[in-house]
């Protein structure tokens, strides 16, 4: 979007609102800092301005400056997203909260913690710990991903298989709306059916319903106690009916897969002495006060559906060292080439046809897949690595990756368990839901924004 | 509502659309049956007509058959709830569900029920015990309530601290929109983030956006072990004090409190041999593998705040006879006179001071209240008995009513925990959640049901 003289206009206005820069960015270099989330794929454009929020009112004044100026708001927080979903619009406002990072209360008594978007996820951790607590989701990204953000997105983790995904641990929000009023959603009780479900719909919405600017979260007492279980298995098939019988009889904190392409790949990112001759590694979590006896169960499950190597111990930190090579999984591959990140989700049972029909499109399509994922919550990421610089790679990567959304609803699955729609999956959202619920989604997104301004072509 | 001559064709094109009686009900007497729920208070009228739904297809008819001929709908199950939101209004068509009341499969490896929205809460409960499983949501009413009901209303029940309430359960809906179409909304996966949460939105949305006609449901393990403990206490803050450390270190699967009224009218009527000369009876269950020694703890934690008589029993069966004797509150008052009873919730570390509250309202007014309920989860059913032919002691009920209320929001409180809002909280329900998101819900309603024909005056 060329800058036109009501532009020009329009910026000087926003800057005298906001009065002292750096919190409105204007420079087209400066801007890109705030132009993308890290979705190697979806598009991006030039956005008219950023503004770095330091307060409500920030936000508020952002949203009436961008509603009489008809400006589209794209909100962000880290840009930890892997859909598109804040990537810039051509002459939008991206109106960052990332710097609205104040953890504003804990209260131990009531477990919850009131933060402002901007807060780290890891960082909230860290400070629960020192109250005995923890905030329980845990994203891949959580060194870096904001709260706001994993709000906006309804974030996963590896403990949403015992502990449930963001939504879960949300008890109330401020939203500045499109059109700058402040409403807050939810409240400080544990159970309330006051009216429709405003604050669930709002979790997950994508940026497409209101700035969240701030939120008390629950939080859960910190885990003392946990046995870390890692199994190899021969093929993948066999380490997903492993991964069906656990979830059948126990109830892990996670259970994470890594396939041979993964643990390659993290072995040689960071060299951990991880099995790299077996097709799939699993890492199994037991928390609790029989963590031992669970983790005991899950070793007899592994080895009766013929894992190989089986791993057990009873020690925090040697655990969260497995875990810390899981989470090496996505930059480990990001290293490899160019990447296509899916996150499909199938019924638990469905996993053995599932990982099958990925090892058969990767053949198909000639590209390499390496996947890894929540495997008790049946939520894959079959990570599509290819070199974009060949056209051709390319698209073969894009059709397997359409292949693997189509196959996980062929398995009554969905074509994103916690990542979102952002702008990568739109195409292949109706596919999901039906025509009809997507027009209601789409309709009660206008009752929020009547005039399409917020994310547009985004979420739903 | 006096019928019409249009009336007469309508009602007559309705019984041809559903052939064979007694589908369609227009005798008065007999439609009577169909035109209230479990609330005292709440006003009802004479409907148009009942529809004893038994498919999707009726459903389907009716709703048609109500938009050509601009006539309002009150669906309705077995009509337990406790607000009104089920009585039937002046010329309206009721829709009952009751009859549609089958099992359609318990999925055992996915741990999911697909049922008909009139079956019991209980039958299902017992059905998924065939399989080693359970149907975790238990409304006091569990015997005779409806799952469609249960989600229309996102009920509650004493489960709910440890194992969440009936939103925390439903995996997936089929629901008849109010012009008849047919969408589904959810899946058969642990995780999805497709799009806004319109499944959230149907639950609890007390029939005024869509008719539900299926449901899948989680179904958990079986407890297969539960230690209860029955602690009395000289004062019902001493009680909730015991109640809030209890649930700042354990995490039990029922904390109920009766107090010094409720135990009287229990007593009086089923003679179990609770102790009556106490102010508070707290029931503690502790379940799993760490059922005993969690028990334990809270023994000690009850005798910490000074409770008298303390017992303990890891026997299954004989718990479950001190929980039934808590199911027995609400009918036990009842017996005592007319009731008005609240359902208010608070932060749980607000209990104390909310039942001192409760306690001097009842002094102000002059009334009986009898308060029980979920106390760690900050949900209470304060319960005014009252005598209705005397209009001096209708009126303060309903003073003390509304004071309970209004106390409940000042502790930052909800108006319902779990019974909703129905037509008797709809009063209440601005001064809960503010003038603009009363103005978003409904618009919200105004997508799903633009002419305002379902349940109109109820909900929100």
């Amino acid at each position: 979007m060329v800058a036109t003289g009501a532009d020009t206009r329009a910026l000087e206005e926003l800057r005298q609102l906001l009065e002292g820069d750096p919190r409105v960015v204007v420079d087209p270099d400066l801007m890109a800092a705030w132009s993308r989330d890290q979705s190697p794929i979806a598009p991006d454009a030039a956005p008219l301005a950023v503004v770095r929020a330091r307060s409500v009112d920030d936000v508020v004044a952002a949203l009436q400056w961008a509603q009489r100026h008809g400006v589209a708001v794209v909100t962000r927080g880290a840009g930890t997203g892997l859909t598109g979903g804040a990537n810039a619009l051509a002459g939008c406002l991206v109106l960052s909260v990332a710097e609205m990072d104040r953890i504003v209360s804990i209260d131990p008594a009531r477990r919850l913690a009131t933060v402002q978007p901007g807060v780290i996820n890891g960082a909230l951790d860290r400070a629960a710990a020192a109250h005995g607590l923890r905030y329980a989701p845990d994203p891949g990204s959580r060194a870096t991903c904001t709260i706001g953000g994993n709000i906006a997105t309804n974030a996963g983790g590896m403990a949403c298989c015992k502990y449930g995904v963001t939504a879960d641990h949300v008890a109330a929000l401020t939203v500045v709306l499109a059109d700058g009023e402040v409403v807050r959603l939810g409240g400080a009780t544990r159970k309330n059916v006051a009216g429709l479900d405003l604050l669930r719909l709002m979790i997950g919405s994508e940026g497409t319903l209101g700035v969240i600017v701030e939120a008390s979260v629950r939080l859960l007492p910190a885990v003392t106690a946990a046995s870390t279980v890692a199994a190899s298995f021969a093929s993948l098939g066999a380490a997903m009916e492993a991964v069906v019988e656990i979830g059948g009889r126990l109830t892990p904190a996670a259970v994470e897969l890594m396939d041979r392409t993964t643990v390659a790949a993290v072995e040689q990112m960071a060299g951990m002495g991880l099995d790299t001759s077996a097709e799939a590694l699993l890492l199994v979590v037991c928390d609790g006060s029989s963590a031992a006896a669970e983790a005991e169960q899950v070793e007899r499950i592994a080895r009766g559906h013929g894992a190989g190597e089986v791993y057990r111990t009873d020690d925090l930190a040697e655990g969260e060292e497995f875990m810390a090579a899981r989470r090496l999984a996505l930059p480990a591959l990001e290293r490899q080439g160019s990447i296509l990140l899916d996150d499909v989700g199938v019924p638990p049972d469905a996993l053995p046809a599932m990982v099958v029909a990925i090892e058969q499109i990767a053949v198909d399509e000639h590209v390499t897949i390496g996947t890894f994922g929540h495997a008790a919550d049946g939520n894959l990421h079959p990570t599509i690595v290819f070199d974009a610089t060949d056209p051709d790679q390319r698209r073969r990567a894009e059709t397997a990756f359409e292949r693997i959304l189509h196959t996980a609803l062929a398995h009554g699955g969905t074509i994103t368990g916690e990542h979102g729609v952002g702008a990568l999956k739109l195409p292949f959202l109706a596919h999901q839901v039906g025509r009809r619920e997507l027009d209601l989604m789409r309709k009660v997104r206008a009752v929020f924004d009547p005039e399409g301004r917020l994310n547009p072509g985004r979420g739903c």
